[in-house]
């Protein structure tokens, strides 16, 4: 009979789901855990839990927030005549940390993708046409992933939103294209927002 | 004011502590958090506590078990007149792996580092001899790490235990030096099995 742990395996096949983890990681990882005091165990338990039970979603942007509207939609300061349009929350915050944009986000929540289904009706579109309808937005930005999916909704978006009389532009090409917003770093993110052309 | 989501940086960091992530894996790996059902981030929460909770050490060899004895220890085909001397518990289950070895283990659950003031005493070697006391163990491996403190604690092992008349090996220079012994592959380990050498 083998030493059978069926509590670490059990562990290290979690760690495994997580994205980036094989399985020398997730074995790794589940010892690394063993060796923790139990405090600090209970402490990563409650961090999950306290994230998926405390994070929602902003009812006016989507983007993810503690509460029921997030920082951003919130803030006074921000300049409510530019919505900068994203595929996911992951994007705005890394557009966040270039602290060069000073507008609105609206997350669409994935992409137009014939292939997996997922058609305009199911991303937030209906949502953003009605925060453009009282007038106070001037120009959308359209920063979907460089990727087939995102210039495709990119695209349709542009097409929805032009006869609307808006301002309708595209991040610059600083981002590597066939690449995800996510992966590009500050600066070219930051050379992106500059460089954003009309559509 | 930028959106703080406090509950994602907590879960942010809780990442970064384990072993080999960064910042941006660590954020990949909580928004996976995010994008799971509840019923996936409890099940993921509870694996962490019931590895914690159930997994201790066997009383025999600390080896990590699920109750009092480990499958090794408790498993009467396995040879008895062999113990084979390790580090840490994720060694023996390295070993484990290669079915090469037959025989029983010991976890020292260390090594000899004077550095960070770590003599004999701190390690579980008292431990090993009661276990040697009744004569049925012929053969003691010591299977430390080839690293500066893995052979020092080797050393000293072997010269503790020949005046007892034991059959004393070390695992064969399979291992490449200065490496660990959880970083060797599988072939690797039963060559230096089969090549161990008396000492």
């Amino acid at each position: 009979m083998a030493n059978t742990l069926p509590d670490l395996e059990k562990l290290i096949e979690k760690f495994r789901r997580l994205p980036g983890v094989g399985r020398r990681s997730a074995e790794r990882m589940a010892y690394k855990i063993l060796d923790m005091s139990d405090a600090e165990t209970e402490d990563f338990a409650n961090a999950l839990l306290d994230a998926k039970r405390n994070i929602g979603k902003c009812s006016i942007c989507f983007n993810l927030c503690q509460g029921e509207i997030c920082g951003i939609c919130s803030d006074e300061t921000r300049d409510r005549s530019v919505i900068c349009v994203l595929e996911d929350a992951r994007a705005a915050a890394s557009l966040e940390k270039v602290r060069e944009y000073r507008g609105l986000y609206h997350i669409l929540e994935g992409t137009i993708s014939p292939m997996d289904g997922i058609g305009p009706d199911k991303l937030r579109i209906k949502e953003l046409l009605d925060r453009i309808g009282d007038g106070t937005v001037e120009e959308i930005i359209l920063a979907t992933n460089s990727t087939v999916e995102g210039e495709t909704t990119a695209m349709y978006l542009a097409k929805l939103l032009r006869p609307l009389g808006l301002k309708i532009t595209r991040l610059a090409y600083g981002i590597p294209v066939g690449g995800e917003l996510d992966h590009a770093d500050e600066v070219t993110l930051a050379r992106a927002i500059d460089g954003r052309r009309e559509m």
